[in-house]
C-alpha cells in the first residue's frame, strides 16, 4: 500500500534512537471523552459503532491532532476487540464498563475455543488503520496497539472490569494449564494482529499490559512475562513499544527482543525508569489527574518532568489514560509546553 | 483496667524483637464474610449495627480464634469509622460500598470542620475493644487499627471508592493549603484514636494506607507520608505496624520512628521486603487470591512463603484482605501450615 510520505516524524526518529530537537508528545486515550468534539459523535453512535466504523473511528483518531496538536495519532479502537477470535461475545455496558456474557472459566471452554484469526477477523480495524493513515496525509504517525495477554485474560475469565482479578487469578492458580493455553493463543493472536495492523498503515505499535499489578512479581515473570516476550520478539518492520503499568521492573528482561521504547507510569521515578529501560527510549509518565489542576501548574511541571527524564530518547506522555474531566485547555498546556522545549 | 493475662505471646514477642518457634499468623480480614457464622449475623444487622454495637463486633472478632485458630484478633470495624471525628456522615450502601453524601471539596469545608476529639467520639470502639479483650481472656493478643491519613482523605473527597481517585487527587494538587490542613487533622485524631484505643485495651495497632499507589513516589512523600511518620513517632505503649501498600519502599523512612513491624503486600517479594524493613519484623504476603486453589496448593505455597522471608521476625499474614468467597477449609490450611511450622 503506498501512504503520503511522513512529515513529523519525532516519534519514529526518537524510537529509532535519533536525535531529535524536542521529545515527541502524545497522550494515552487522547482520542476521547475530554473533546467536546468526540462527546457528539458519542451522542449519536454506540461505542462498537464508533469502533467499527471505519469512517467514525478515522474522524475520532484525527481529532486530538487538530485540536489538541499531539506528534502522533493512535486509533480509536479498544483493547478487547481482539477477543473476538476467541469467538467470545464482549459488551459494553454504559457506567459499568466491558461485560462478557459468557467469560472462560473451565479448561473444557478453553478447549473447545473457536479461533478466529485475527488478520481474518478484525478487517474494520485494518481498515480504519488504512483509512485513517491516507487521512492523516502524514502529519503525524499513526499507532496501532494491542493488549497483553495477561491483561485480555483477566477479561475472558473475570467477565468485567475488577479490582482484584480474583476469579481470573483463581483461574490461572488452579488450572494452570488451561490457563496458559489461553494464555498462548492470545499470543498468537497478538503476533497475528501486529502484523495485520502493520501491513494495513500502523507506523509505531504499542502494547498495554495494564492489570500486570494484579500478579506479585514473582507470579508475574512466571505467567505474563514469557508472553510479552514472546510478542516483543517478533520483528514487525516498525517500532514496538511496551506499557507495563506497575511492572516497570520487569523491562531488563526485555534485553534480547525487538522492544524500541518502554511506557512508563506515574508510579515509577524517572530516574527508576532510565534505569529500568537501560539506553532505550521512555515514554510518560505525567500524572493525568495533575491534568485537572491549572495550566500555569501543568507548565511548570510539564517542564519539570522534562528536566528529570532529560529530553533525548524521550517520548512525552501522560502515565495512564486522560481523565474525561480534563479541561481541553490543560490538556493543550501539557503538549504545547512540550511543543516549546529548548534545550 | 486489669485484663486477663495473655496465654499467646507469639505476636508480641516477634513485635518486640524477641525469637519464637514459629511465626505467629493472622489474617487481614479474617473476621468477615468467608465465615458462614458471620454471614448469619449479617443477614440480622446492618453493617453500621454490627461495627458499632459492641457484643455484636466483640463476637465478630472471635469468630476466626474459635474456628480458623489465628494467632491475634483484630477488632472488626472500619477505618472509616473515623471520618465521625470531622461529623462527616457516611454511609455503607449494600453492593456499592462507602459512600458521603456531602464530601469534602472546597477550602471553605475544611475551615468550616466540627471537629469532635476522637477518644470523645467513638466509645463504640473502645466499648468493643474492652469487652473483647475480656472475652478473650488472654487466648490472644487483640490488635485495633486505624486508616492512614491519605487514605481516609481519598474517602473524604472522592465520597466514594474509585480506581483512580483522581478528584481526591485534584483537590490535593489544586488546593494543597486546604488538603493538607485536612490531612493534619486527620493525623491528629488518628494519634487520639490509638492512644485511646491502646487505654481501652488493644495490644497491637497496625495503620492502614491503601491508596498509596494512587499517588506516585514522589507525591507520595510529599504528601503522605509525613503523615504517617507524624503517626509513627507516637509511643502508643504498643507495638506498631505500619501496612502502606504499594510503597514498601518507604519503610526505610521510618527508621526514627516507633514502627515495630511492616506489613507487605505480594506486590513485594519477600527479599525486597526485608531489605526495605532492615532488621525490623516484617508482616504478610500470601496473595489472598491464591486461598482459592486447594488446600494441598496452599500448603505448598506457605512454606514456600516461611522459608523465603525466614522464620524469625516474620508474621505470616496475606498481602490483603482475605476474599468473600474462600472456603474456610482453605483458610486453615494456610493458617495450620504455620502453626505446624519447625524450623
Amino acid at each position: 500500500m503506498s501512504f503520503p510520505p511522513l512529515q513529523n516524524t519525532l516519534l519514529l526518529d526518537v524510537l529509532n534512537g535519533k536525535e531529535t530537537e524536542r521529545p515527541p508528545v502524545w497522550m494515552m486515550r487522547q482520542a476521547g471523552r475530554y473533546l467536546p468534539e468526540y462527546m457528539e459523535i458519542k451522542r449519536k453512535y454506540s461505542f462498537f459503532e464508533r469502533v467499527k466504523t471505519p469512517e467514525l473511528a478515522c474522524e475520532i483518531t484525527i481529532q486530538p491532532i487538530d485540536i489538541v496538536g499531539t506528534d502522533a495519532a493512535i486509533l480509536f479502537s479498544d483493547i478487547l476487540v481482539l477477543i473476538e477470535c476467541l469467538d467470545v461475545e464482549v459488551q459494553l455496558k454504559p457506567g459499568f464498563g466491558p461485560y462478557l456474557p459468557d467469560p472462560i472459566r473451565s479448561a473444557e471452554q478453553v478447549n473447545k475455543l473457536n479461533i478466529k484469526p485475527a488478520e481474518e477477523q478484525l478487517s474494520y480495524v485494518y481498515d480504519a488503520l488504512t483509512l485513517t493513515r491516507k487521512t492523516l496525509g502524514g502529519r503525524v504517525p499513526l499507532i496501532g496497539f494491542a493488549g497483553a495477554p495477561w491483561t485480555l485474560f483477566c477479561y475472558l475469565v473475570e467477565g468485567q472490569g475488577s479490582k482484584t482479578f480474583s476469579t481470573a487469578k483463581s483461574f490461572l492458580f488452579s488450572e494452570p494449564e488451561a490457563a496458559h493455553k489461553l494464555l498462548q493463543v492470545m499470543t498468537e493472536q497478538t503476533i497475528r494482529y501486529f502484523h495485520s495492523q502493520v501491513k494495513a498503515g500502523a507506523q509505531v505499535l504499542q502494547l498495554f499490559e495494564s492489570w500486570a499489578a494484579a500478579l506479585g512479581p514473582d507470579d508475574f515473570k512466571q505467567h505474563a512475562l514469557p508472553y510479552l516476550q514472546q510478542i516483543a520478539a517478533e520483528d514487525y518492520g516498525v517500532p514496538l513499544i511496551i506499557f507495563c503499568k506497575d511492572a516497570e521492573w520487569s523491562y531488563p528482561l526485555f534485553a534480547d527482543t525487538n522492544v524500541s521504547g518502554f511506557g512508563i507510569s506515574w508510579g515509577c521515578t524517572p530516574e527508576d525508569a532510565r534505569n529500568f529501560a537501560g539506553g532505550k527510549t521512555v515514554q510518560g509518565n505525567y500524572d493525568p489527574s495533575k491534568l485537572l489542576s491549572t495550566p500555569e501548574r501543568i507548565r511548570e511541571e510539564t517542564k519539570a518532568m522534562i528536566r528529570r527524564f532529560g529530553h533525548s530518547n524521550y517520548i512525552a506522555n501522560l502515565g495512564h489514560g486522560i481523565l474525561p474531566n480534563v479541561p481541553v485547555e490543560n490538556a493543550k498546556a501539557f503538549v504545547d509546553t512540550i511543543k516549546n522545549f529548548t534545550p
